[in-house]
């Protein structure tokens, strides 16, 4: 049900991707093309792997991740990027089983932590994740650098 | 004045990382060893990078970073772990400056993002960060699931 992306699924992730990204309430934010998936995910050095599930046949979702790492732990963590579920098979417990899934990947890499980001308004995640025992780090906030101000401190 | 890490370079990282996690208000949060960070940056399948910062010949901060990887952008981006300048050599803009260099690198790279996480609570930092550019992801919080709660999510 739950098995490693291949080039076949490129557009399938990038379609979800994109659905993914309208529900985030940013629709046009998704600069992604499908070559740029696939130099990602199964270039000379891949950047992230991906999962997919199926349904009868059927992918219907996907978990993208990559491993960040601790200096605390003195060791790689698992960063999932992206999850996500179509409307239609939502319910099933397809995205607890992609977590579960990914939460295996990490113990048996030797990770010590398992992580992503969740949307402050999404309470129905929220939930979720905190009945699986995840703890949220209110106190750090990401901060970042892109586009003109990126070029600017790089000195460009 | 800013160079990549050597292995002669470990045991001063790993005082620095302790001095950074005692600032950090969580002194025994370290795990980590020197043999732990030499295979994180030396090893066969290095999970970080990392570049120090000499003053008159002493050491006297370092950065250490991987690459994350954004869906929407496509793109990896740097992600900065740790960024440390010891209590005696701060105030000379060390920290900026090698703020500018890992975003000379992220440039240099292609990354669409250059991005760390700040504590809610250390101010200074905050004002600099926002002086050059960096936008907070307020509406973002990360979700982290480690130990027994791992193990248990990993069905093991």
């Amino acid at each position: 049900m739950i098995r490693a992306a291949r080039p076949a699924d490129f557009s399938t992730i990038l379609r979800f991707v994109r659905e993914l990204a309208a529900f985030e309430r940013e629709p046009d934010a998704v600069r992604s093309t499908e070559p740029m998936l696939a130099e990602a995910l199964f270039g000379a050095a891949p950047a992230a792997e991906a999962v997919v599930a199926e349904l009868q046949g059927a992918t219907v979702g996907f978990a993208l991740f990559f491993h960040n790492f601790s200096t605390w732990e003195g060791r790689r963590g698992l960063y999932l990027e992206d999850l996500y579920v179509t409307p239609e098979a939502r319910g099933c417990g397809i995205g607890k089983a992609l977590l579960r899934h990914l939460a295996a990947i990490a113990v048996e890499r030797g990770c010590a932590r398992f992580e992503w980001s969740v949307l402050d308004w999404n309470a129905n995640a929220i939930a979720l994740y905190r009945a699986m025992g995840a703890v949220a780090q209110e106190e750090w906030t990401v901060q970042r650098v892109t586009g003109e101000a990126l070029l600017r401190l790089a000195g460009r």
